[in-house]
């Protein structure tokens, strides 16, 4: 057991913080968490153990839904084109060396220490049609004690002759990473199924990986409704389906398992109902979809209508891997919305994206990204002295921090429980 | 003479970046550039000077030319609200507390130690009422060595008892306030006109503000349809002035003298044509626009006009007083209007921003913000070592520095030729 004390601040709840002054968190020793305390029980053998963090802010880990790994050597690159010439000018050329598993271990090392750097102890990641570089990112995940759903993607259409799998290759790599992984992956590193999109896979490699998903119960993970040029595309290569996240259900990609579905800057309607009756996730990712000139995902819609909304630094489209800069830009974008509706719909606030950085994207891990009773402690140590120079709360600490904050401040890192060292890089 | 030697970036024209890799940069005692040269004259004399900087990107220095001193404490609180609600839930009981010196010069300290460590090494500013408040920020500006337009605010209408002046008060402030920068101020720390905007400030006052600027030359700042109630506002309140733009021009506060305006999120017609008759220069501020649900700035249409634009952090309305961020919020707004509007605009580029937070925002001081010949040398060296792992072109370089970076990044300032050292705070 493990009892930690510092200003402990959470949302078990959207959009409410709940927040404990020099607080007490009891996690046991398999990482779960027993509770959070205002005073400690009197019992001696625990006020022995409290590790003291004095006046710093304790907070859940973040959480990253929808990230490319292998796009990591173009953060901050590239940002001048829409989606579909991004992908094959800059995007392709760059995923095709991953075919190097030299070049992707070396590349790969730089992605997760960066990961544990900005405080990202889960993500939900792309890697490429790869399956040996992909097992070497399963693994550096492991090595680091960071959870993961790692993605060896499938696509065979669409895309540069050498960045095209079969369905065999595909499925045969798959069960290579679930056998890896069941075997190493202590429930912390996991593989989820991961058709590129629509665009990228034929029927044949979608019918395999909706069996599959059948068969095995694995996660999905694709892209939905991004771009305008993309939707129509989508409509021309499947015109049989009803809408674009139709195109997924009808091979069972769309809930049937555990699904996320990044951007839906255009979901509305029929599959904004679809996404509802099957739980389906969206994975908010306001950086990319600004910085590619996406569009605006109506957030405040999918709340409202009770769907699970996460959230996502898609890098390389997202210019930047702080999770910190997507709860800004997810305040921001919503709040540009709202000025060019002239107010239709009330912006996020603070508290509800924190809520989306944490318990909303932890929760499609398991009980992650809150301190409630038997949750896993995922949680960042926040040393926020130098923005606390003056008599601020600790509500308005948290703010200062989520929107001026950065790596520096974070100065203790745990996943399930254990403290994670820097990663060798 | 100084010859600095480093990877030479600048944008003497609009969007289009001038690279001298390893290049030397000669500068005069006087602080003004001689000239950047590839190789260096076989002058052996000059040869020794050579301060070598070794692979360091050297740049212009950044020019912020819309911030509100007196709301640093404020930055990254507060943003839940829109414009008016907001100045008076949140900004005018901080900026009340101004009449205190004492606070005055405690929170001013680390502001302008903010904008030194951010690389900000000129900026037109907004104080407060309070002249011997307003006198202690231009000291600090002299006694770091940074440029500055300082502004005693105008305001005695629309706002908090404790936070108005009168017309008298205010001409006697100002006219204090150039005698000692006059005396004091070498030239680099000048006092601006500054009447807080039109809701703010009487006919009387803005009739003596404009006589003032007719007499001393002084240039005029102040904000400018920044968001649809204020502009609704204005219209009542002016009901004469054919837009809010001419509701500053009757007065001579347009344009008459060089004018900063900030925001003009909704300029259009008369009055985009009436900014471009006078020279009056847009300042872009546009986190501030996105914090408080202002809007999006049509700043191609004034680019594309031939109107001046400059970048401004607005805070405590914008969240961060790094320049880095302005620049990528630029690009980023200009992109999600290109997307609302179906690709009418093309959005801007990174070297056009990289432009407007550096020469664009420097020309209001003179000759800044570029390494001409004959332009004073403000400067940053920039170690982006850390993001440069792989091989990156020097283009890519900045590019990530400028998506990436952060003030860790600026290893050395220069501002009028001189090498800055950190300020007390």
């Amino acid at each position: 057991m493990k009892i930690y004390r510092a200003n402990i601040i959470h949302t078990p709840t959207p959009g409410r913080l709940e927040i404990i002054e020099h607080g007490y968190i009891v996690v046991k020793s398999n990482g779960l968490i027993e509770g959070v305390y205002k005073d400690l029980p009197s019992d001696l053998d625990w006020r022995r153990q409290v590790m003291d963090y004095g006046d710093k802010l304790l907070i859940p880990a973040f959480n990253d839904l929808h990230v490319h790994a292998p796009q990591y050597r173009n953060l901050g690159l590239a940002l001048d084109l829409e989606l579909l010439p991004w992908l094959n000018t800059y995007t392709f050329p760059e995923e095709t060396k991953y075919a190097d598993p030299e070049y992707a271990g070396r590349l790969y090392r730089r992605f997760v220490h960066e990961l544990w750097m900005q405080g990202t102890m889960r993500s939900a990641v792309f890697a490429t049609i790869h399956p040996e570089s992909t097992r070497i990112l399963a693994d550096l995940f492991i090595q680091a004690g960071m959870g993961a759903y790692v993605g060896l993607v499938g696509m065979n259409r669409n895309a540069p002759e050498t960045l095209r799998n079969t369905t065999d290759e595909l499925m045969d790599g798959m069960r290579m990473l679930k056998a890896h992984l069941d075997e190493h992956g202590n429930g912390l590193v996991r593989p989820i199924i991961t058709p590129r999109f629509v665009p990228s896979c034929s029927d044949k490699m979608l019918t395999a990986l909706g069996e599959y998903a059948q068969e095995t119960g694995l996660p999905v993970q694709s892209h939905l409704s991004e771009n305008r040029s993309e939707i129509d595309w989508v409509k021309e290569l499947e015109p049989e389906a009803t809408c674009y996240g139709d195109a997924y259900n009808k091979y069972g990609l769309f809930g049937q398992t555990p699904t996320l579905m990044a951007h839906c800057c255009y979901t509305d309607g029929e599959e904004m109902e679809l996404m509802k009756q099957n739980g389906v996730f969206v994975v908010h990712c306001p950086t990319s979809n600004s910085n590619l000139s996406s569009g605006m995902a109506p957030i405040r819609k999918f709340l409202n209508a009770g769907i699970h909304v996460a959230l996502g630094t898609d890098i390389s489209a997202g210019h930047h891997m702080s999770m910190l800069r997507v709860m800004q830009y997810a305040i921001q974008v919503s709040k540009l919305n709202y000025a060019q509706t002239h107010g239709e719909m009330p912006f996020l606030s603070l508290s509800e994206v924190f809520y989306l950085a944490t318990k909303g994207g932890g929760s499609f891990f398991g009980k992650v990204g809150s301190f409630e009773p038997g949750y896993e402690f995922d949680a960042l140590l926040i040393d926020d002295s130098y923005l606390n120079y003056d008599h601020y709360t600790l509500p308005q600490r948290l703010e200062r921090y989520l929107y001026l904050g950065d790596d520096r401040d974070i100065k203790r890192r745990f996943c399930r429980g254990v403290e994670l060292t820097e990663p060798a890089y």
